[in-house]
This record gives structure tokens, sequence and C-alpha cells, in this order.
């Protein structure tokens, strides 16, 4: 089956599926995009999603393109027809095309991409093995909260990670505390057993996984707190994970070349993880 | 006569210029660009422009696309098919087109767009009478030395400007000291006849323009100095200005609506601008 993209209003082979020169998100990454996780044919947590993509448009004060209602049968077809049952659905909206200049266009229609693909098997062994992650700076600028797709700082970042053997690099901020993954929420659970992870504020990417993963953790009665940690608090916390879209509940084990607790993916995250799936797979689901 | 693009190989009527949906320029801004200008025919300062995309590549880890011979060829066949004199000519490299994910791919090639259009003359008229700006914080990433396409913080900042009526707006930054605009490099002329801009280091793009007029300033031995200068130094100011391949030296005679010394062009903004001009039509041309 020939993948297919959606591009501002038509199927495409994916092969040909292509934007303008003058599109805004191509020349100045005047844009923003969500991914979307689908298990067994269900779209996880859609709402917060559409949710996330207005409040993104807003603060960029771009237009939807088209109602909700429309975008969420556009995503349905672009899962259609390209079979997808597990995997993700991405979706990227830009300014718009006009001709190169800094400032907004007065008119101007924003540009729509959605595409799906299947999930990758390695994701999973991630989830069940953990994963090592490397600390690096945080370079980024100061609207992290916006999720945008000016990612070169985050690019740069996972390739840093990769070079040295890791899953994903935690970003540090000028303060001595953890902000995020590049492209994940960081979290640990410290010795005092309290799960914490960073309050939602402008340094950090809201995510869609955290969020679901937060309200988990209150509804089972965790010692949950959202507030900052240091680097030396992760390492020296007895459990660590990141979330996302495409990582769920992914057990950190190493950071820094340091084992974090004994090395192994602990009970507290196992516990969230499988809260998480099952949250994932939806009601009635099979455990 | 309708508009060419060079687009990866091939010269394409502008309006069918289009890039792969999975270029990484799209949806990582994982890419860099240089505007050169071009007056009479004449290309301004092309080595250093070629030097600095050397060094933006390089900084990303990008390959060059081709050889800088073959490079200087399409951009003069470029501006050839677009009938350009006198404008500029933009040039843009991304890493690869491959499947979305954060890290490098292994393989891939450079994608490469060169467009030319002519100068709007409304920018010679910002020269001769001067522009507001205003002042916004910088809320940029760390290394803004590098010619990226991740643009969107200038862009915001660029419409900010445009909301205020103002031409431009200087960034300041958590220590209170100017970096740069949006899209233009900072100069004042403080009370005691000093010329000052801000040091190169990751806080600015090194503007062309900027080490043009530097090394003019210095060969008219001016009493010039790179150092920060704080926004309340700005406003004390006998004079400001901004340069940058499309505004050359453009008088700044208001900041957050006070004037700037007398509120009109200075005497060393003009005797700058005139050098500056001279320089840009090379030797021999008409004064």
């Amino acid at each position: 089956m020939s993948r297919i993209a959606y591009v501002n209003g038509r199927y495409l082979p994916h092969r040909d599926a292509a934007v303008h020169i003058d599109d805004r998100g191509y020349q100045f990454s005047d844009g923003v995009y969500e991914v979307i996780g689908i298990a067994a044919g269900r779209i996880i947590d859609e709402e917060p999603h559409w949710d996330r993509l207005d409040r993104s448009l807003r603060e960029l004060s771009i237009r939807w393109p088209m109602s909700r209602a429309a975008f969420r049968l556009v995503v349905r077809e672009v899962l259609r027809r390209n079979g997808v049952r597990d995997g993700i659905v991405y979706i990227q909206v830009n300014r718009c095309i006009a001709p190169r200049d800094h400032a907004f266009p007065k008119a101007g229609v924003p540009t729509v991409v959605v595409t799906a693909k299947r999930a990758r098997p390695a994701a999973r062994a991630a989830q069940e093995k953990g994963v090592a992650i490397i600390a690096i700076p945080d370079i980024r600028w100061k609207r992290c909260d916006i999720k945008t797709i000016a990612l070169l700082p985050n690019v740069l970042g996972k390739q840093r990670a990769v070079e040295a053997g890791a899953f994903e690099a935690w970003m540090v901020d000028d303060d001595g505390f953890v902000s995020e993954g590049t492209s994940t929420n960081a979290w640990i659970v410290t010795k005092d057993g309290e799960l914490v992870t960073r309050q939602t504020d402008t340094a950090i990417l809201p995510g869609i996984t955290r969020g679901s993963l937060s309200a988990l953790a209150r509804e089972q009665k965790l010692r949950f707190v959202e507030r900052p940690f240091s680097l030396k608090e992760a390492k020296a916390a007895t459990e660590a994970f990141l979330t996302s879209t495409t990582a769920y509940v992914t057990p950190v084990i190493q950071i820094d070349g340091d084992k974090v607790g004994d090395g192994k993916p602990g009970p507290v995250t196992r516990r969230l993880q499988e809260w998480y799936r099952a949250y994932a797979a939806g009601p009635g689901a099979a455990a």
C-alpha cells in the first residue's frame, strides 16, 4: 500500500506531496504541528490534541485552516487511506504562502499537511528495557510551550543523544533544572517516593501524554507533584522515565552513564506504564 | 517576465516551485539561508556571504550541496533568468528530505532553493527619512550566530514592530543589552561621539553589512568600538541606525516613541550611509 498524504485539500501519493517554496513554514518555521497516537484504530486523546493545536494557533495568531470537525474527518480519511491502525498521525499547519517578508502577510490561507504512518516496533522495546539519556544545556527560545516547527534546537539535542548512544537528551536550564527532553517530557520518582514532573510554564511543552498520565497519577492517589527538579535530583532519583505520544511511558535507566536507582525500570514506572497502556487502549479493551 | 526559481537542480516557474513535505526545512527548520544584495548587476560582498553560509552549514553538520563555484553559477543564472540588476538573491539550504525523525538521517542530500527579486523602492525611502523602532525582549535561542531558518521569534518580533507602526524591533537581552533587530544589526553613536555596535558572539548574527561597515569605520578612523550597549544607552544616544543587506544603513530616529537625538538622521549616520553606498556600488561606480 503506497502512502497517501493530505496537502492543502488534496490527497496525494506521498512521493508527490509537496508545498510551495514560499510557504512560511518552509522559510520562517512559521507553523505548528501535532502528533497523535493511534492504538488499535483508536485515536488517543484526540480532543486534547485539538485543544493544544487551538492554543498554538492562537498564540501565533494563525487562523484555523478548517473547522475542527473537518479536521477530524481529514485525519480519519488519512488513517483509512494509509491503513494505519497502530501508529501516528502528523498534522502541520503553517501561516500561509506569501512572498518572503518577516511580518505576517495581510491576507493568506493557512496551509495544512496531514500524514500517517505505522508505529515502529523499536519504541516498544525501549518501553520494556528502558533507555539511557544524556543531559545537555537547554538553548531553546522562551516560548517552548507553543508546539511550533522551529525545532532545530531539539534536532541538535536529539542528535547529540544519538551520537552518545542514548535514546534522548534532557535539557537543563540556566538554573540547573531539567526542562524536558527534546521530544518527550521528563519525570522522576524521588527517594521519598514522590512522583515529580516539571510544571507547565513557558519553558516546556504541555505534553498530552504528560497530561493524561498526571490525571492517572492523581486518580490513583500517588504522591505526585509538579515542580522543577534539578539534574542532580534526577541523578539521585530511584526511578526516572519519559513520556510522549510515541514513547508512551518509557523508563530511563541511565543518565549521563550513571545508573538510575538499580539500573532497571522501577515499580512506580511499571505501574504507570500499565495504567497508561490500558488508558490508551480505551475502555473495554483487553488488558 | 515571470519569475524563475532554482529548486534542487531545476529552474522552475516560481508558481510551480515546490519542495517535498519531508524536507527537513519544512518540518524541523533544519536549514540555513543567505540573502545577498544586488546593485547595478553587482553581487555585493559575495564571498563573505559564501563564507557565512559555509560556517552555518558547518555548525549544523550539513554538507555543501554543491561546490562554491557551482553555487556562484546558479546565483548568476537565477539573476539572469529573472532580470534582476537591483534587488536580492535568496539562498536556502536544508539538511535533506527524509522520513520525519528528529536526529540527523544517516544519508541524505542537502536541498537547495535559490530565488531572486527586484528591490522594493520603499527601503530607499526609509534610508532617507529614517525609521522608528520599538524595543522588545529577546526571547530567541542561544545560537543566534547561526543563520538558520528557525525564524519564528524574529517573525513575531517584526510583527510587533509593524503593529506598533514601527519599521523594526530591537531585541533586549536579560541583562538589558540590545542584541540586534529581528532582521538587522543595531548601532548607536554615543554622546561622546563613539560609534558602537554589539560584538559578534552567539547572541547575534554576524551581519555582512555590519562587517563591511565596521571595516569602513576603521578605515575612516572613526572612534568605533564593538561592545554591548543597553537600551537606556541607545535611548540617550545622539544617533542610531540599523544595517542589513536590504536596509543598507537606515537611520533610526525614534525608539519606543522617543526621539533619538533631534529626531533626524545624524551626521555620522549620513557619512556611513554614503560610504556604504559607494562601497556597495563598487570601485569605479559613479558617486
